[in-house]
């Protein structure tokens, strides 16, 4: 069976990684592309990389153009997604890489997102918690935030066999792609080459309630998250440092133990073998998640350490998957856990 | 059909990339993976981006372990693949990565690397006249360096076309891994970073020889390469600046015209339309290759500009293009125009 | 004596390097600063890495405003540089960081630039057969492009022993910093990290009547240029590759000789010894240019390369020099040749 | 009055940017350079950015080479200074860049480097409480690590104003030249470009007891720190996101009256203004250190932030600015506050 995808918002970083993707993958035909400052140009002004599809013209952004399709993806700026999901019916399967549903607390969104609660869909990260299930035949997904993936996978495992405290402090770095390609000073090559600098620091980053609504899930407790995250002078790529102090009596076995038992059975998180550290060239371009873990008995912490690419497992990789679960496909169909490296 | 195929030298850069494109390649099987000063290691503790493959273990580097293979890629120092190859039954493709049978003259072999000439194989640019044809059914290959692989795509449609003089100008910009893995100094991340810098001027360059056989061969007289090889501060890809003084009378029609007769139907191949410009990272991980000519009229030049991947096109791309057509699979079997961008 | 100094354009590239310069001159006192539409902001929200300077707020770009210093340092858009200074006195030492006042053909400037020639001041490359008499005294000083810095330098003492035919081939590598902070897309930092690309081939540069303008004044003959720049994913640095056929009888020894003597008094340009090469690295932040020259016989070409920083020596650094000879102070003040590496 | 200064060590990259400095330094003479491995070469083959000193040649490192100098800088391998340093008088000012002379504790010293313990010197952070007054006139000091100075500058004045709990968490991203010019693997340009990744996790990097050091002295308390270095695709710089559990009752107000009380009088450590956050490009070869600090109150965390140049203020402008004070120089001779930036 083969279905016919939509992807709105063809020209941003999110849209041309989804469709890198949808290229490669063998249950899906590519239909109509979209963007809206960019309609009528040719997605080979706009995405030199995507060589195949370099001819196809990128038209507005509407519900009769997104019509008639199996699957519509949405890459669009937060707050856009819900208008135009309304005006797609029931069995279309409407893949939402924004943000708009995510989030459980409306009380939540307005206070981040400064807009009305567009409501709930069922989370794109299958390999949380009940998750995968909640996935199944759905017809509508949010495809979770590109550090919320990283810093949720590299956790979840912890508070799930209840072995952290409550408090999680998280510093993450990304590559400028997670961005996106807004044309902003800070975001200049001439500003970012040779510097790492932080940004949304103290509790800002709308990203922070969605960490906190998937680990509260798992640890079956409130817990609070610091969040900090950096903006480092790479492409590509998330490095999630998250730690948590160990309840009294926790044992480094313990600790292994716990990571090994919750990430056994999924093909694209990878526990690396003790004594190897994540590094984001290894999954570079691919669906894969590298993490490990350690316990530092001297600070009573528990360190997990992640990385994932943004734009892969963390957007677009993560959105395919989801729609596969949804549709019934391998769920690693048209995925990769090979990197592009060196 | 299925082939088997071993990878000698599995521990290096160009190894690496082999194994990531025949991991995606439907009709091979990969066995034997060999290294020496790795021999015994895993493969996930020196190419942890290659996640199958991680608990693969490294064997030496010798006849016995390469035989009972229908496919041996040998990706060795220079001057060492002759006795390995020797070993090997005649029925058996043998792909040399290494630079020891693409030069027709034995003079030019010892001049250039100081050791006897070890033959002539079928080389692997399919794209030049007649090397498609030789490539067919043939059991050796000898896979172009990447340098040669850019500039003789670049130029050999002007020269085809008889439109240049026979006196090439070429600069080319390589990412670090077109050095290796090899520990030295100006190869640190420190030293790279934030620099350019040339090396090998003045015409020492171990891959002039055979950009001069390339060119020579097409255009029918003998060319002149003056070849200056920069560093760039990036880990792949190779921008190539070529140009040639246009024969008397010549148009930019001409050109054009000529590029486009050329490169029509090449599927990795692609000239850009024209005022668009290649770039490595548009490349970078495929095996396409980015094509852009331009006739300046004020210093009668033509400059053709081209885009790899090093290690892809210029590299194991190109090793499993050739294999492809030994072997009479599609030309375009597990490999990729399409690069991983931003 | 000390000199007032006001820069208009002080938030750029440009105008942020001339006062990193200007911070440590004995003999300049910084006086107003101003942008547009940056006025009214402190330069710390601007250019915080000049910390001494990070309360300085900024000032609209008016006569009133640059009125009653000694010096002014215009980084303007092209075009804009001739009705300021026209309204600063003659005893005003107004520097030009632009090109309005670089090419002497009012034809070149028409045909690359598209507005009327607003004139021709001397030129602040003092290495330059006669340029440095020019500078002395002189209160208007039109500052070379940074291009033509690095090929000039490169060149000109070939061209100066007639050892070099008058075709010249360039191609050079930016980094980002020489394109300015305009928001461009092909500018940010997820589309240069990783990537080499070229622009303005075929002989469209600006750059390029003020390289041909300075070579064939060397050689005393009309001397073409192919030039071809390219953008490199670094913040800052030139590397310049130069080449042209040597005249008949020319030996490897004539060329050396003839670099060691354009050379041997200059204090900023360094004539590596035979074997190294240079590296944008080695100048990062400083005057210092680092040039090697070779004599590729195969090819019967000269090859001379050049690396500088292309904001310092490139812009802001030969405007300081310039300044300090028009002034009578030592030429070297407040300036190093001592690079930042790694 | 000019001292004369050895440098021990020049080949590396300490080394090398201690003579970046010490050659703008109005009051210093070089002296002898030595080496090891590299005695008998030309600087200039070694640290071509150092033009001045290009034709220096490195000596071997003896006592009899070091003798005869006002002061001696040691940048050695830990464990090897304090045999040097006995053999110079006591009225030479000996400068250890090494890691010998920093631990009070011989425990910790022998439990992280395990080797016997050298003793301890005056610690060259003078920003720390107490620090300056035991550098005065001292003819001995132990140059602190490069992390230990980032983090304890960002730190120290939230725990002497008694407002954090002592239990600090600490991710800090080093560029590559933080692990010097070793010849390993993963420091190779084509592994550390576009990659971050982290290193000796869970309380095993050395640099641990030395914060940990520093922070409980000021803290008047025992503090732990769990702190995580990570490697970031970039030559220089250090970003230091630090953050401890705010004491009950703390307000935002008193975090920012604690961090402008306790930088106030500092010229090279600068608190930026509220709502702008440090970057490594803005201290980029320079002494300054920019900090930022928030209050998280859903978290109930204190977050400070610091970028330094790790080279610079990090390692041999620290070892400058504490000779300063050793010998009676202003703090600030030879040192700068502005960044090389963009």
């Amino acid at each position: 069976m083969t279905v016919r995808a939509a992807v709105a918002g063809a020209s941003g970083y999110a849209g041309g990684e989804l469709l890198r993707l949808l290229l490669s993958h063998p249950e899906v035909e590519i239909g109509a592309l979209t963007g809206n400052s960019n309609a009528g140009q040719p997605l080979g002004a706009l995405q030199p990389h995507l060589l195949p599809l370099a001819g196809r013209v990128l038209r507005p952004t509407t519900a009769d153009v997104l019509a008639g399709h199996d699957v519509v993806f949405l890459a669009l700026p937060h707050g856009q997604s819900a208008a135009v999901a309304e005006q797609l019916g029931d069995d279309v399967l409407v893949v939402d890489m924004g943000a708009d549903f995510r989030l459980a607390s409306a009380a939540d969104w307005e206070a981040f997102y400064g807009s009305p609660h567009a409501g709930t869909w069922p989370y794109g990260l299958p390999e949380l918690p009940g998750a995968r299930t909640a996935l199944e035949g759905s017809r509508r997904v949010a495809v979770p935030g590109c550090y919320p993936t990283a810093v949720s996978l590299a956790l979840f495992p912890a508070y799930a066999a209840q072995l952290a405290e409550p408090e999680a402090v998280i510093t993450a770095a990304t590559g400028t792609s997670g961005a996106g390609k807004a044309l902003k000073p800070h975001l200049l090559g001439s500003e970012v080459m040779g510097s790492m600098s932080p940004y949304g620091v103290g509790g800002g980053h709308r990203h922070t309630p969605e960490m906190i609504q998937n680990l509260s899930a798992v640890a079956g407790e409130p817990v609070t998250v610091s969040f900090t995250p950096t903006l480092a002078p790479m492409a590509r790529g998330i490095l999630a440092t998250c730690s948590a102090r160990a309840k009294p009596g926790t044992t480094a076995a313990e600790v292994r133990a716990a990571y090994e038992k919750a990430l056994a059975d999924e093909e694209f998180v990878h526990l690396l073998p003790e004594g190897q550290w994540p590094a984001t060239a290894s999954v570079y371009g691919s669906n894969a998640v590298q993490i490990q873990v350690a316990y530092d008995e001297a600070a009573g912490r528990i360190i997990a350490i992640s990385a994932i690419d943004n734009l892969t497992k963390g957007t677009a990789g993560g959105a395919v998957q989801s729609m596969n679960i949804a549709l019934g496909f391998a769920e690693s169909t048209g995925l990769s856990t090979i990197g592009v490296a060196p």
